[in-house]
């Protein structure tokens, strides 16, 4: 969504050359062994696409060879579909700096590209099942690597959603828990975070969600409604809250989505976060008795 | 296989923990939003295993909540094998606290057991078709995130294979293009690396598997030769070599596998790297005209 | 606003440790030479307020102290008004410690207090003119020192507003420019900040201000409008809006306010930016022809 | 002062490249989505400067724009007075790039100028009343922003006064206290710091400043004398040492000085220290009992 | 020996340029008072070897300069010997820039090319008693400063010998100690390193030799078996294993050795580990009763 | 002499600590195979002096193993002199860990206690020929080392002379080119430096010390006047300046100094800075032409 107004690499902030260095030194530690056998004579090396998916990750390779004293020439732009076996890039410079960048440059762009890929399939499913609402991110990313698979998910049409716990306010039953009821939460949040801030509540009832949204909450998560709870559940919800003069309330669903039932929970106004990876571990928090 | 031996986690330098630092920082750079509305009521929380797997990264969630005043109790070992749901550990501490670190803490478990549980699976597999050689990893691993996953290889069975550019030397076309021979290259990478660096050759043919060991190298890689190539060549070379006194010669084999088929390249003193992940990415280089 | 509902400083992300390791290096790079003559005997010291003012800055003073093993008694609390000379905290350890950080907690402390007093002052002569809104902060601050004094706005009682290029979007002319209308870039931030990210559009009519908030823009700002245009427009613009069910848009003001010239301004639902200080230099960005 | 026998930027260190990259990745952590909607149309922009001053930081902002590929064309050079509106530079480069850029500079610009204005305008006061002796700084800056706040007054024509606890010795009553004596603080001092290192002392009566002259203190202060003392015991001083051999001891004079009386004070040989900021805390050291 | 295969400079990683840049900051941490002195004029300095050695460290010194917008043309070769005095090397570039370098440059250069130097030497001392093994270095460096210390033995055409506890194994009697036995150790070292480290043992008699090798050692280091015993039992032990096909094992002699007694050790396979420094320190453990 | 004043270690910046977080990251930057082999049992190792000499650098080797939860016993103290073999210190803890800061702990012990037995054995040789002077060092110091052997200097008696550039301002014969004379090149290092700091200036003549003394340098160099001109040089400048009343003034030796020779130039009121280490390169330069 993002690729149609503009180009996703401008989303890029001054600090990600600092992240490239420190992959490029992650690397190569002490000496380069294979360097002092290969020189600086000039070579070419070609990336080659070897699976169909969707290019992403250009500006970090572009850093990774540019601090080598490298260039990178593309043949196919970010966010294009390939086929394998695809030429997508020439790379040209010193042998051994080709090949002190080639696997930094190669395993960034296999994970953006597949985060990238994923998401527009996930996408292209939803779209083809009439939906028209915004599929979105989480923060289940690689520690040290989020900008990178959030940049993947914008290039495949998903929306990063929140960035970290320094964007959008998530509150759970914990927060809630904490501060003795929804509206108590809500207030909290909107007291420190400001106007600026936006504020969702994890709700596991209409009731929740009525409460949140009475609160003030800006989005309203559905969280594990079934396919079915979510459909009825959503629609009652959007419309309650128009009558009363908040249209622009967001619902957002949660919870047993996978590729296979995603089609089952689509109805008006919900955006479905996909799973990036389905990792095998949840933190299930509970009050002290 | 290194946890017949010792604690794998007594292999972790002293570094790591600013890397955890820097997870942190990465999840929150400026306001913790949601840690104002919990505040620091003392809370329990539980880790739940809820896909089947083996446990692994114990000591980085362990740093995760120690930099934040918060205790780990665990209920399995690192290494065991839990089937969901499971509950996996105990987190207590202040309320927001946990919550800085609950995301990080189960982001790195789940990559790092995904890992493990997928070394474990495969090496499982090629025991049973009675292999009883190595499985190496590689190092197309997420950039800054190499210690964590070279980790997980290791708690799963696997040989974490050469860490980094600056670990054993891998000569490839390129190198030998450069020196003109493979002979020459290796020549040039004992000369840098001197005798604490192991040399491996990638090889295309039986020759220049000879070519390789002649001149000294320590491992070879036969190269996309195949289920039944690997088979006829690694025999043959292994006895040729062991006549002439050099029966410590490692052989490798790459390219091509997939838990498919790698039954059908078992045989004897092999070592098959697994794919981490099958990025869509490689490079090829040639040599400029 | 935000001290009523909990404590400011469980607002505090891990990082800022390392925040205070750096003050300490920069005023000691080299020898402590006033250090090597007072030695470690133990000592206590006392922090004085010399001026009225609203205590802030505690948990960096804390963190300063436990950084050079000495201990913090507060004699006030956080947010606490004081008259001059008051006792504020005793400070308790080696000697040279104390002397390490007395310089850096005492400046942290004064810029921090002097903010939150500020704000505090000009939050108090806003509620004595009947003004019921939110008083916001900039981005107006110090580089490198942007988290202690958006705290210190926090303590005052002044919402922080946006506090980074990566949280809430604000679009201006050149925004506009770029893209061609209000509505383009409207529709382009929400592409790409997605719906966790809100939106403020600086308008400089009535006619403009319509056209942001029909486009989706969460907050608007009247730029520059002086009292009697914000008195007037601020009406006609909720009250045209609350009709077409968008009572949830935020107003802002900004541009000529002073301590003398503020309460000529208030009216319904406006927020109003203080100057934190007052800069001599302004941007003012021109398309090229 | 500084000014008119060079260049005051050829005073800067190499490390402050570091410190801007600091500042930009402060303001935008993440995604810059304002950076997105603009997009890298070619774009310029002015500087104005909006009150009367003196202009100071020009390294700091070129440094900044450099990093974001822009240029600076400055139309007044570093340390010319200015009155508003004043067009004080143009900056040229890609939109976002400048929009990045923007914040942090007027930032650094408008800080580092109001030190310098500041400093300016005080020491022309005392010129004014015919005072010739100096005007320094303190260590009452911003933690982390020491550098352009020297930076500043040196522009202004102040003397920096000891940059940090690494430069000149400074003993007050608690070196004194732990040593016993002002000659026992002098001599330790000096065997730490060796002959490259100054050392001033407190000093509360002509006594204490005899003392620490006869114990080689380079550098005395007079503090809290008040004008009346302070004109007649800096003279006696002087004259008392000029015999002695001691021509060079340096006078300052510190505690209760303001803008308004600060006229007072004028007397021969001495440095009047300015306040940057008025901190409303003192540290009160008092040995335990 | 690596100089002849190519330049060792190839070795360098990316990121000795952060080196460089902290070894800057080091020698001005704030104000360049010098260099205001001297502003920014063109001049041109000269690099003279004033004592007879080795060039060593060239790149570093390139580095120090370029940060600094200096160039640096070589008059000899890095590696060639030079006799005092020599015009090594002229720098050019604006006065306060150099003198930022000179220093930091001068000291890099001292120490390379003292090691180179001393590596030299001693490797042609042992040439000329007909030596034609391998002298190595060990980790006895400066801490911080390892990399250019290594890349002066290089030069100087010594081995490097393992870099770093990360590299080759080296197991001492408190590892054996630990496992029960040298096979125990060894196994151990093998499960965690996999097949892409060394190991290496330390053995004080020929016992211990036979059990390493046959554990699977790749290398044997005869640990102060004096000059007699290392010519009798390295030949010894070389043969017993050569019949047993493990031709490939490397024997390694430390302790005890200096320049005046070094040519009393010779005799085949083995190499002699310099003393880079002779430090008065060593750390002898022993298991706790 | 510092060292009779109080404790030396008392002058150590806290910023210390990262440096020694560095070094052991240089010593283990991924995985520790040995740290595998050995555990965690408790341990005891014991370091042993083996040479004579003066024990220097006790606080970083506290820090190195504090790290990494060892503790230390001192048999010595800081500054004592030893016979080898001394049994220095006592280490306890986990195998692995003490292990892991061996070799960082005692390269940093020998480097810093070679520097103060050097500093103490070259002023024991000078007060043995009557001299009552300072011996001071220079900035000759292993970049990234410098607070380690500075700190080794001040142990064995040394004065520390300027630390770096931002400390003393060293007045050369390119910075009076620069400025046309002495008088003007001190004149600028005063404006910028300011009375905290103190400006020295390296002379080839009487006359050019009379000219530095004239217009206000604190510190006169006698470079390269040889034994006889440093005698009688010396003498008549203190002599001369004394008369007007600038007893103050001090004079340093330097060029040309051995240990075999500085006897011959022992005179009253000179300093003699030592050679750290005699490096064979010297920045020479001169004007363009």
């Amino acid at each position: 969504m993002a690729a149609s107004h503009g180009h996703v690499c401008h989303l890029l902030p001054p600090g990600y050359k600092q992240m490239v260095r420190d992959w490029l030194t992650e690397d190569c530690p002490s000496f380069d062994y294979g360097g002092f056998v290969v020189g600086e004579d000039a070579r070419e090396a070609r990336l080659l696409g070897k699976s169909p998916g969707i290019l992403a990750g250009v500006p970090f390779v572009n850093e990774v060879f540019a601090q080598l004293d490298c260039t990178v020439e593309w043949h196919i732009n970010e966010g294009a579909a390939f086929e394998p076996i695809k030429h997508v890039a020439t790379v040209k410079g010193p042998a051994r700096k080709i090949l002190l960048g080639e696997r930094v440059a190669l395993n960034t762009l296999a994970r953006c590209s597949g985060i990238a890929t994923k998401s527009h399939n996930l996408l292209s499913l939803l779209r083809s099942s009439a939906y028209t609402g915004t599929l979105a991110g989480t923060r289940k990313t690689t520690p040290g690597f989020r900008l990178v698979e959030k940049y993947g998910m914008l290039i495949g049409g998903a929306d990063p959603h929140r960035h970290d716990l320094s964007s959008m306010v998530m509150l759970k039953d914990n927060h809630v828990w904490s501060t003795g009821s929804i509206a108590g939460a809500v207030g909290a949040a909107k007291a420190a975070g400001g106007f600026a801030v936006k504020v969702e509540v994890e709700c596991r009832s209409e009731e929740e969600a009525d409460e949140a949204i009475a609160a003030g909450a800006d989005v309203v998560m559905l969280d594990n409604f079934g396919p079915e709870g979510v459909r009825s559940s959503a629609g009652r919800i959007k419309e309650r809250w128009r009558a009363r003069g908040r249209g622009d309330v967001l619902l957002e669903i949660s919870g047993g989505l996978t590729e296979e039932n995603v089609g089952e929970y689509i109805c008006d106004g919900t955006g479905v976060p996909p799973f990036l990876l389905l990792p095998p571990f949840r933190l299930s928090a509970k009050p002290m008795i």
